[in-house]
């Protein structure tokens, strides 16, 4: 089984959570309706809908129905933060499209973020479950946490790699988690096994950011969908950063580029010295021990496809360098 | 029985929501424990935690904790709005303090927001009524797409009443609304007094913003906390200024002097305009009609003592002016 077959086998319903999607952002004001659709449309893989509704498979009681509702309730938090961090970033292209705060402003794209998140919350009090709510909210209020972390942490090469791995598991690992866990719960399956995908979600999702961060140094703008260098040129400290800071040989060089007035040379000094210091091996390194973690944890679930695929798609989203 | 007796009589609980608030804006991230703790002690009335709790006391299970809770939880969602609003409006001063996005900036501003929201909704899933979740997300919602309908209509003297009415609707009558309407259901009122309340709460909220809107031409800089003016000065058209705009003696003077590059001395020259209109006369007649509305609704309740004391409490937050 590789990543396609999985995607194709679950086609129907990623197609069916869109749809849903789509109606979830309809509104009487213009700006909003077209500015969510923009982002909708905009596209990504899906793959926060596509493990929870790999996980509710987990359950013995999979109505698909509930598993869409639940899928895009998490795809719109996903989509929610995606375009309040654009603001933060003053991020003018995300997948190679112009951002919400690129084409309407600062202030509407705060409004689109605020506006999904509120559908977000509303989707999910259509399935009339508490607990999905907790555990969704209490996500919610760290991923903020994480982000406003982020701007504390701007152009700091001093901050520790546990600051690192904290910040990127607010960002990242958080919501992936919770889509596991809830794909789980709303499809009935036992707490033993939600506690297992909750785990394997965060797993999974550490080694995503990590990699994601890797890209910034190692992709090209045509794969990545933004130019080389763009988080560090944002101020984003990312661990290929830290562990070249950290080098006696490259680290003085380093630290003399970044700052927030650095020029486009300076990134591309800079980059070129991440590239050359091992940070990218070492991070990658540290992803495929995240990575590890994960399939560690899903080995002790039952035999399954559903188990198979979900080792498929945490590979898949963690070796998007090779 | 006038407000303050009312006031008096609630303290304690009041005491005890700001409690639950300050334990709800703990963060380990100075910034946003920072910054939302200095948006709880610039203070307010907490009228809409008043409303809740007193609408609470309609129903025959009065459990305070829950209410508390419920309270603590509407007031989050007005606070995230206000920082988030202050971003939208470049506002520097809020109630006579500065306010989170003057002091910290407009980043943080919109994820303190974010965060306020979320702890919102966490607080609220504490008490696992999926009913609750339900109409607070979808007045949320609604209260987005008046923010962003905001923008949409700034500095548009075209615009009509009903775009006026359906503004400060979402703005301020929906969380009112929803304050009565939840307060009463977690207290256990029937589903006939629970829709009493909300539209009481309605009416008392499209009260309360005409009112707030009128302050900015009939007040002072020292009562209202920000200059006179001010919503003007944004491009926020509220009806007194629809009203004289529509004059013929002073609509054409008006129109000339309201654009998004007018100065000081321009606001000061529409404020006069406004202020010889009869706009201030309209409006208030206007936010007289709404609050007997509200007085009608709650009459058909059976009398009592928490009847008598919404009575009081929707007649002072109305009568700010006189």
């Amino acid at each position: 089984m590789d990543f396609h077959q999985v995607y194709d086998e679950y086609r129907t319903d990623l197609q069916e959570i869109d749809t849903l999607l789509k109606h979830s952002v309809v509104s009487e004001n213009d700006l909003l309706a077209s500015s969510s659709l923009q982002l909708l449309e905009a596209g990504g893989k899906r793959i926060r809908p596509l493990f929870a509704l790999l996980c509710s498979e987990l359950g013995d009681r999979v109505d698909r129905e509930r598993v869409h509702t639940l899928a895009a309730s998490v795809e719109l938090v996903h989509m929610a933060s995606l375009v309040h961090d654009d603001v933060i970033d003053d991020a003018s292209v995300r997948r190679g499209h112009p951002t919400v705060r690129a084409q309407y402003g600062n202030r509407p794209a705060m409004y689109t973020g605020d506006f999904l998140f509120a559908r977000a919350i509303s989707l999910l009090s259509s399935l009339a479950d508490t607990d999905l709510h907790v555990e969704m909210s209490n996500a919610i209020v760290r991923m903020t946490e994480g982000e406003i972390d982020q701007i504390r942490d701007f152009f700091d090469l001093d901050q520790s790699l546990k600051n690192y791995l904290r910040r990127i598991e607010r960002k990242t690992a958080l919501l992936i988690s919770v889509s596991c866990s809830l794909g789980a719960t709303v499809g009935g399956a036992s707490t033993s096994v939600v506690s297992h995908v909750r785990r394997f979600g965060y797993f999974t999702g550490m080694a995503f950011q990590i990699i994601d961060d890797v890209l910034d140094f190692s992709g090209t703008e045509s794969v990545v969908g933004k130019p080389v260098g763009n988080d560090l040129w944002q101020g984003n400290i990312t661990y290929p950063v830290l562990y070249t800071a950290q080098r006696t040989d490259q680290g003085v060089a380093l630290r003399s580029l970044i700052s927030p007035t650095m020029t486009k040379e300076d990134v591309a000094a800079a980059v070129s010295l991440v590239r050359n210091s091992g940070g990218i091996d070492q991070a990658e390194r540290l992803a495929e021990r995240y990575l590890n973690k994960a399939l560690t944890v899903l080995s002790e679930l039952e035999p399954s496809d559903t188990r198979e695929a979900l080792e498929v798609v945490a590979r898949f989203v963690n070796q998007r360098l090779y």
